[in-house]
């Protein structure tokens, strides 16, 4: 079996990777690093480990995850992971990031949206952008996957099939985003105190989120083309979830029906992305835990405007689960082994 | 002291109605009707009541309403209010009818958006529209208010400044918006069961929620033109609070210093409306239990958009809160009585 | 392999149950039914089983039983059941039922607590009591589980160990209950509804709540006498989860240390009880979706009590997880087996 | 109009005070302090102040207090109050006192369940333990104010009746309580993080919260004898409110309705007591938002146990609204003025 390490294994991203692999049946678990909590075991962090996974947390060091492994998951903070990877690529190991460093391609953008200099700018453009149902083949063969962001999945799950066919006119663009806590990760902070979270809604990051040029860079990719989008998260008062409302006007006139076809031919053969029949529409709960991506749309007659909804598990799909969809292309397994859950509910 | 009313006072309007008008100070509660629960006390169907305020519910009779009260508030579901406001005006009450019954000036729009027939078209367009920030004179001088909806309040408020002066290109506008469950009322169903709503997000009426021709109409009236908007609701699982998130753009090139001026002028007399200083933003809780809306916004200068982010508690400044704030201009009382209240937070 | 059905498959225990049959891997499903949705495909109920597990609902009956299953979870609202085992027994099947129909070994105690005549009176203690814990080869050697109810599970498992030696002076024994709204079910009511659930705190049936009498007469079977228990239950305002705290006085005096030593040798084969070391203390979130049932205990040196602290998943060992326990062991499958799962967290 | 301060204004309970202060109408705020926040305006902390209540917040000074007000209330930590009040009473203040430091009456008490020295130890026992439904003319009658706990509060008011007439056997009293997470207060921590506190749900410091012995010292006061309790406190995913079941025996044999009678007795004058009719329950938003402590109880006639239920808004009538009563008291005015809210529901 191959062995498999994450390293920054104690944030949320991390602990979900270990759920994942802890029942894939496929991957051994052999590198469980902690810069915070070197030297305890799994359940002295986290009690729900107890009796089940109990690895003790290693400080990292290069030696010891090119000796005892042949993939490495890093999920550490944004910024960190820049100084970590190339090494680890040096010594020959696969590599799924899940930070923020090596998404986007260029220097520059990562300089103005994450308000640092980038430490290994020669690197930025080599990964691939590990979106399984757009990216596969270029993942099977590659030994450096850039995981994306939990905000962009969505976006770019329910916009790619038109954005392929240039059937977006992207001026319109603007997309409405709504995340539960969870994706704010484990630090707690006054405002994720629950007395000040709970019973509360707000937006944040008004048309300033780091996630929007990496969104851009994508569909712009897809799209041939430059593009901007309007962007707007929010926080809702719930751990798990995101839901997109996305909202744009098409460069040619279609019926509803020849809409849903394209997305219906677009994803016919992926398993992780779900074109439910009307008038379903998307709700987090119908992806809690799993690594699916509900989608649907509805016509605005009335305003000439297309609404597409999109949700996914922010720990799942747009983390941990893809990370592991990604690791099983890159391994040669099958994609969905390890995810086939059946989403949690109620 | 004026005599005031309250039909059907055991819905969640009914019963926040019945707290304001408790600690008003001015009036004189003297009618309470209810038809699920005639004769039994209030505390009876609401314990928190207990010792406080113990009225027993009556039937609606016209003849009771109009020998014990000088006002009414109308606090019946959509499509029976319209049977009743025609006799309680002819028996010269002054009435705020909370339902959507008279808010729209067409009947083929009420037809249209509410699937049923209205029985009394002939007052329609006779009822001032309740906002007061925009129709204080005319609510002063009325003995009949159709209070605002819950989802139009934060909108109208959040555009009428750049309404009013042609500021907004209306082919441009998209409303997401956001609410906790206490709107959709106190009936139980199967989408507001606890286990079901809890730990879930979700959109509901994409594109056809009966409350998009009410913000089109007040809107259009402002602007001196017919508009259509897109408009996208969505449940929040907290009990309380509207957050409106709405795109524009501008119809000519403002500063972000002027777009503030517009709007502190436009509400520099308005108690109830708070222009939030940069960087701070609207939140739920920050209006919770009180009468205020907050308004922010942001120029997104990459994508020449504009966004406003709007919130109010929808029990208040959303329904009850407001409805008080009319029944103080008809009956010549200050604006503010009985809604001097600190939100209350956490 | 096995063939499975289960009878009253969308209420949340019957589709708790197909969640952990999907991914068992030992068993095949064959027979999924609902009275209310009869001719409904499952997604069509439920959503999130879209493209995943998509059986039309069954009306039931005792021939398409009888043919296409080996074992049937019967997962029927209490007093349904009653009706429907006995056919399914004399068909040579084998039962595991969920519901409280079963579980009570006397009719007299069954009419006071569930204030119906039991219409298979001789069937009653015909049923092996589910508890894998402390009754693995009575199970393994039936062919007709009662599976416990979700309160018993927690509170017998915590109090065996002490029982069995004739530990607990049963005089002071009280238990304090906590759950999670999913034990109250499927069904919309006014005390379930979102606005009135959430922020909110209750006990309920205090001292009269019907699983009373069967932890009495499990613990007094372990005993060896007759047991009065002093219980009441609280809901708590999130979905999964009981934590029942337990206060009683020994009979005999005993350090903290032998106590430990008790529990750990009682449950040393037995993988799904978890004796927490100090200082951590059960919470029901380190149990979420899982089959674990946490314990711990703190000596109150002042008062001279033990007091117990046991926290499970209501919908997992307090119901589908325990009954797919009991079917491994009927059917001779390792116990685990398709239970191996980490609670999901956060 | 008396004018009053708030020392430590800006935590959870000096927020509350100053929502009942704002609008109290029979004294004036004249000062406000924060160490942490000082030099800033309220709503800079807080924004839902924002054009509502606009103080700077000054750091505190002995002469500026003495200067400015005559009474005030000390809402500082434990343990940084005690080196506060001496001198604001040597100075002539009135003072109501939020913290712990000067309940306890026993300097040794405070070191072993504070775990640290008091500097203060020649003023215990010189304040007046602000119960006002038990010591309602020593609260009129001092200058020095000793405001209760939030778990006390609901556990000595549900037992005071039995305690005076020497019904309780006190051998038996097990007191189960559980809080919401605003009593935890504002800083945030790892254990009330929203995503590891919301569908949560644990017990803590078992048997050995630093509120037992304030509960002891006064239920012996009140039995006069000394008592030992055994106490268990909880937390509750919500804001405010607290639940306390209390189960004990009683010392003679007593009908239901004699029961009654004696709480009806007991608190026929007290405003903020509600003894609830059968059979409805406390529940926290029955008194959210609200002064008032609701009171049920429950006789289990199978093994002798009464069971009393009593519910309180922990930030309320657990802190600071109980504070104002005390203040109402203290300076002559209406017990309930400021308090007379209609609990906010849903």
């Amino acid at each position: 079996m191959l062995r498999v390490g994450v390293i920054g294994a104690t944030g949320y991203t991390g602990s979900e990777l270990l759920r994942f692999i802890f029942s894939h049946g496929g991957i051994e678990l052999t590198y469980v690093t902690s810069h915070s909590f070197a030297g305890k075991t799994l359940p002295e962090i986290y009690p729900h480990y107890l009796n089940i996974l109990e690895p003790v947390c290693s400080p990292f060091t290069l030696e010891e995850a090119a000796q005892k492994t042949d993939l490495v998951f890093c999920a550490l903070p944004h910024g960190d992971s820049m100084d970590v990877v190339p090494a680890l690529l040096a010594a020959g190991l696969k590599v799924i990031d899940l930070s923020a460093d090596f998404r986007l391609t260029e220097a520059a953008l990562y300089r103005e949206w994450y308000q640092r200099e980038h430490s290994a700018p020669r690197l930025l453009g080599k990964a691939v952008y590990g979106l399984p149902e757009i990216y596969k083949e270029e993942i099977k063969n590659t030994s450096f996957v850039a995981n994306p962001g939990c905000y962009p999945t969505p976006v770019i799950l329910g916009l790619a099939p038109l954005a392929e066919r240039g059937l977006v006119d992207w001026e319109t663009l603007v997309v409405d985003a709504k995340s539960g806590t969870s994706g704010a990760g484990r630090v707690p902070s006054q405002a994720l105190h629950f007395s000040e979270c709970t019973e509360n809604f707000r937006a944040y990051k008004v048309a300033g989120h780091q996630h929007t040029p990496e969104v851009e860079q994508e569909l712009g990719r897809l799209a041939g083309q430059k593009i901007t989008m309007t962007f707007v998260p929010h926080l809702i008062p719930m751990i798990r979830g995101i839901l997109s409302t996305i909202y744009l006007r098409l460069t040619e006139k279609l019926e509803e029906e020849e809409i849903l076809e394209i997305y219906r031919e677009y994803y016919r053969e992926e398993k992780f992305v779900r074109i439910l029949p009307a008038p379903i529409l998307p709700e987090t709960r119908n992806v809690y835990g799993s690594n699916y991506c509900d989608l649907a749309f509805k016509w605005d007659s009335r305003t000439g405007r297309l609404i597409i909804v999109a949700a996914i598990d922010n720990l799942v799909k747009g983390a941990a689960g893809q990370a592991v969809q990604n690791m099983n292309l890159m391994l040669g397994l099958e994609e969905e082994q390890g995810l086939q859950l059946i989403p949690m509910r109620p």
